[in-house]
């Protein structure tokens, strides 16, 4: 609880796990593009920073939800941040990007003294707001013994330790959210299929989610598409961009992507059309 | 109790569901092509019959559990198989066939005076000794009634009714043959990547199938697949049948099919491999 903890991206999910954070007894200081953001969290006791390097505490730990890449290799090679955190200090990245940047990333805090270790999550806001979020972590042990109590009050019990080589935590959260949009796309399909057929798709839903998919992402995917809901899913840049860090991700080290290479493809259709 | 059935098809389903059935108390007359399949059977107390109208009781119930299409439809063409069966009889169709047949064995049936309906199984075998199959059903009301204490004895809880159309059970049982095939190709494809990458797959199947999927299905695959087991699966000639049943049931009502076409192209491939 000693720990100020800088806390860099407050959208859709970093402003409830912010949240939590505070609650938990922690001081925090935010950044955020769009500083109005974190007016919430202003008057819940957090302080505004001016630039991200104006949420790092020397040697302390500062953590990143961002968009993508380019967005947080930016934060990190902003002005002062590297310098600013030194010896001691932790980077925790909880944004989707590729491996291959998780790694990069590491190699940059390394130089510098600090380290970097990642921790992705899986969850939409409410799961956030209610700390039930699914968060594999990978970093060097030490690293992960002094961040663990932070991520236990943003996630809960759904921490999953990937060992100590970064880039596997990050690999695992491109799995996850490549099997998402395949489970998503696949039961539209199948859904789609039903109901010209004349066969209502809400019960088919229930049959389903009662016995061999009876898991969170059919029932709430499910729900979404028999309730015509589910083209905001696919419309979002969200799942085309994750889709494509995993196609990429295998593709660099030659593993087959038939599949996530198709729901590339079908995403990206979808984006035009919205 | 009274009733005395008529079983045909003894494959690796049918023989413990009609195992469970004369458990149940009920009177076996049991066919399969080969015979000597039966032997358990007829010392559990069933009678084997010598071909597939000698199965029949007049306005009783026969049931059928075989490969395909044509092999249902040349039982239910077999010599005095709808001539027996006549005014009253019920024909359960528990194979997974496509619905077009489905409603070509309903109106052939309906043209000798007896009643098609639909029990398309989902579940291992297993699950069939164990009581536990998962059976979307259709057919008229009052079939339904006189034949649901047989489901029962043969699916436990896992009923669920598609309402009185023939054909709505069949389509639903290939909807949740294609999501199985497609999630499980899906994980091979997850999986292989992260194995690729360094990352150990089993810590992953864990990870997804106790949070985001924790559903049956994605845990035995999942399982099969970081075990090395899968391949078993993708060159059984059936997951590639029944997803060519789903791709041309939604051809035939213009649903599209990117993912079960590409899903039986990669099947395709593998029987060659196989």
């Amino acid at each position: 609880m000693s720990e100020t903890v800088g806390f860099i991206g407050l959208g859709n999910l970093g402003l409830p796990i912010a949240s939590n954070l505070l609650d938990a007894g922690y001081s925090l200081t935010v950044y955020n593009r769009t500083a109005g953001k974190a007016a919430p969290l202003v008057e819940q006791g957090a302080r505004l920073a001016s630039c991200p390097a104006d949420t790092v505490t020397p040697a302390g730990i500062v953590m990143t939800l961002l968009w993508d890449d380019e967005s947080v290799e930016s934060i990190v090679m902003s002005d002062g941040f590297l310098e600013r955190l030194g010896t001691g200090g932790i980077h925790v990245g909880m944004s989707t990007i590729s491996p291959e940047m998780a790694k990069k990333l590491a190699a940059i805090h390394a130089e510098h003294g600090s380290v970097y270790m990642e921790a992705p999550i899986f969850g939409r806001p409410e799961a956030a707001v209610a700390r039930k979020l699914t968060v594999p972590f990978a970093g060097p042990e030490q690293v992960k013994e002094r961040v663990r109590p932070i991520l236990k009050a943003m996630g809960g019990e759904g921490l999953f330790d990937f060992g100590e080589e970064v880039g596997a935590a990050t690999a695992v959260k491109l799995i996850g959210n490549f099997l998402i949009v395949s489970a998503g796309q696949s039961m539209l399909e199948a859904l789609t299929m039903a109901e010209k057929n004349g066969v209502d798709p809400k019960p088919v839903v229930d049959m389903l989610t009662q016995t061999l998919f009876s898991a969170p992402i059919y029932q709430s995917y499910g729900k979404m598409i028999a309730e015509k809901q589910y083209s905001q899913f696919t419309q979002s840049k969200i799942p085309l961009k994750d889709v494509g860090l995993f196609q990429k991700t295998a593709q660099q080290v030659q593993s087959p992507t038939p599949i996530s290479s198709l729901l590339h493809d079908i995403l990206e259709s979808a984006q035009k059309q919205a």
